[in-house]
């Protein structure tokens, strides 16, 4: 096939850019799913080829991730917006069932507010606790930025005020549309202050939204968390598939919580159920299920999750050296407070007059798309996930240098 | 392409067949959506090539099924499971906002229980509206069964009780499982009997899961619906795409009823925020809502819903006069009275030890697929979408007459 004639590097926050030869192999799979005779849109997603699909991307997923036997990995629905309130009304239960006395004063939810994503999940969890607990920021990321305004940090460890027992704590690893991640290494201020938590040593309700960093290196202390979630739409997948990694001890009888004062948890919501039915309660995503295990398929055979860490390492390093460079000559600004930059959305500011207009026209003009910054803070933003190559990084860090040059000289 | 030699006749229940020409055109969307040179399941949903396609999606919608403006149509995710709860939700909001000091007592929900799937909406409503309202059964249509405990009827008109004022009334248009469906002739005692709703000629908050039977013909009485329901997964998509019909009036704000008692709804559910974000809150099933904008877009070359009606009618007459000859020479045994039968999942039982499997194997190596009875009724069902072409209906009758003539022969 001449496919890759027709294709731009998609440098998109998401739907973002997929490897092409899964997509090869998916145009198959929507004739003949694994010589079924029928196509994977068409096919029962109670056929016996279906499941053992699916439970072979549970498989690598657990294998790549090393996720432990305390862990189960489920299949859902909705994104990480029905995650915003999935968890509150599943923790919820948990700590109702754990305390059935606590008022809603004493059942405290802690977010870590770090970028817009996380902002929006406290403001989901103060509508979906209302009158069951109490919503707190545990720190607020813009008390410590550059402008007082702006998401462009992870703040210092001793800043996160952790509430004793709380009914669950919530961080964003990864803020998409601030460009702003926690570092991996325990050692940098940037990364997250596990060893805060509390009561220490025992099975705090950790949960943490990975959508737009999911798969793309090993999760740092994964078995310590409570929750994980993540949509597929970013490193490995199409829309419309969410992933979650669910320590047992969070999948609760929400029926019993209910009877004890809990908010009744909606089916597709409830933790149980999916854990229950094996993630097939109802019919799932099972595209966007069956290009995730091509994706997953792929990144085994070249090498897994190592592999993808050292490439993703060099692609943001490329391209912070060309912000940087940018910076250095009056062209472009850094957004992100270093130390503080993701690997996967890399934001800055184009100076001067139409000057972002012009970046962003060059780029379309050399294949290049989808690099504008989200429409709540504008800017350049560069995403860098796994189906981006490393040679679409230097095409593209070539047209930032030579953009660079151009306007410099001016 | 030599597609379809490989391909088998999926009788399947769903997720269902789709036309080969949707699928191959589908496989070029994959590399490349409408000349982006970015493939389907990795552009932007807000792209202005993606909300192009939706608004024309969208309109298909409205045009074929006659729409009026005083309904919205809006795309989710989660199917008809995710409904079975936002319905409650929503529909408890409004009454809240239009009752504030009424009882949980005088909050009545009327569900019309006619199979399987109206049976667990019933079961979700009670959960999630316990403490809130109370949910009636306005009939069962096993009281009126041949056995006394199958769902194989629908009840007479006179039968149906329902509230003077409900939060809502509820009705599944065709029941999957057994194959039992409303007749769309007002005339029929198995229709829908719309003049016994009350307050007549008032906005009821009818709602109807349309799942197996949207877009198969047209939908009566359409415009005195609140919500109109359906997963794509039958007949017009893959899995992972939910279409809503909602009456403006049902479309409300569920914070200000939360404020006034009524329970929070979480985001993915508000049908508010669907409607406010033109069904764009967070990232959709994109590939999901492709195909069935693909598969609109050909029912509208092909003669649109009329077309379909017409051969959908002739399909499921053939099938069930192939019953009706299997009845009367002892091979099957039909399980629905005469009247509500569905056009879209034709149910019977293969009489006699091992026939059913001889069935399903002699099916299968003509290749015929997807023809067993859901797990929890057994038996064969014949599920007849859209997409299912006459040719493959004659061969399947012709296999069954044969079956017919082998076993009366034993």
């Amino acid at each position: 096939m001449n496919s890759d004639l027709v294709r731009v590097a998609n440098f998109g926050a998401g739907p973002s850019a997929l490897p092409l030869s899964v997509l090869e192999e998916a145009q198959k799979g929507l004739i003949d799913f694994n010589g079924t005779g029928i196509g994977i849109a068409e096919i029962s997603h109670r056929s016996k080829e279906f499941q053992a699909f699916v439970d072979q991307f549970e498989q690598n997923i657990r294998t790549q991730l090393d996720v432990p036997s305390t862990h189960r990995i489920l299949f859902t629905q909705g994104g990480g917006t029905a995650q915003f309130s999935a968890v509150v009304l599943n923790l919820l239960a948990r700590h109702r069932l754990l305390h059935p006395n606590a008022t809603p004063e004493e059942t405290t939810l802690d977010y870590v507010v770090t970028g817009s994503w996380s902002k929006k999940a406290a403001e989901e969890a103060r509508r979906i606790a209302a009158g069951h607990g109490t919503v707190r920021t545990v720190v607020d990321a813009r008390v410590y930025s550059k402008d007082g305004k702006s998401f462009d940090n992870i703040p210092p460890h001793a800043e996160f005020q952790f509430s004793p027992a709380p009914a669950l704590i919530y961080y964003c690893e990864n803020e998409t549309v601030d460009g702003v991640e926690f570092a991996h290494d325990a050692a940098s201020p940037a990364s997250f202050p596990f060893d805060r938590l509390q009561p220490a040593g025992a099975l705090v309700p950790l949960v943490a939204d990975y959508s737009s960093s999911f798969m793309c290196r090993p999760i740092p202390r994964l078995a310590d968390h409570a929750v994980i979630y993540a949509g597929a739409q970013k490193n490995i997948g199409p829309a419309g598939l969410t992933i979650l990694i669910v320590r047992e001890d969070c999948i609760v009888d929400v029926d019993t919580a209910a009877k004890l004062g809990a908010t009744p948890v909606p089916l597709i919501l409830s933790y149980k159920v999916l854990a229950d039915s094996k993630s097939l309660y109802n019919t799932p995503s099972v595209f966007a299920i069956y290009v995730a295990g091509l994706v997953l398929e792929r990144m085994k055979r070249h090498g897994g999750l190592a592999h993808y860490e050292a490439v993703n390492k060099r692609k943001a390093e490329k391209v912070y050296a060309a912000i940087e460079e940018g910076e250095q000559k009056g062209v472009f600004r850094r957004k992100v407070q270093q130390g503080s930059e993701s690997w996967m959305n890399a934001v800055f500011e184009v100076l001067g007059e139409d000057a972002e207009k012009k970046f962003l026209e060059g780029a379309e003009k050399d294949g290049m798309k989808g690099l504008k910054g989200h429409r709540s803070v504008g800017g350049i933003r560069v995403s860098l996930y796994n189906a981006i190559t490393e040679e679409e990084v230097d095409k593209l860090v070539a047209f930032m240098t030579q953009f660079i040059e151009d306007l410099k000289a001016v």
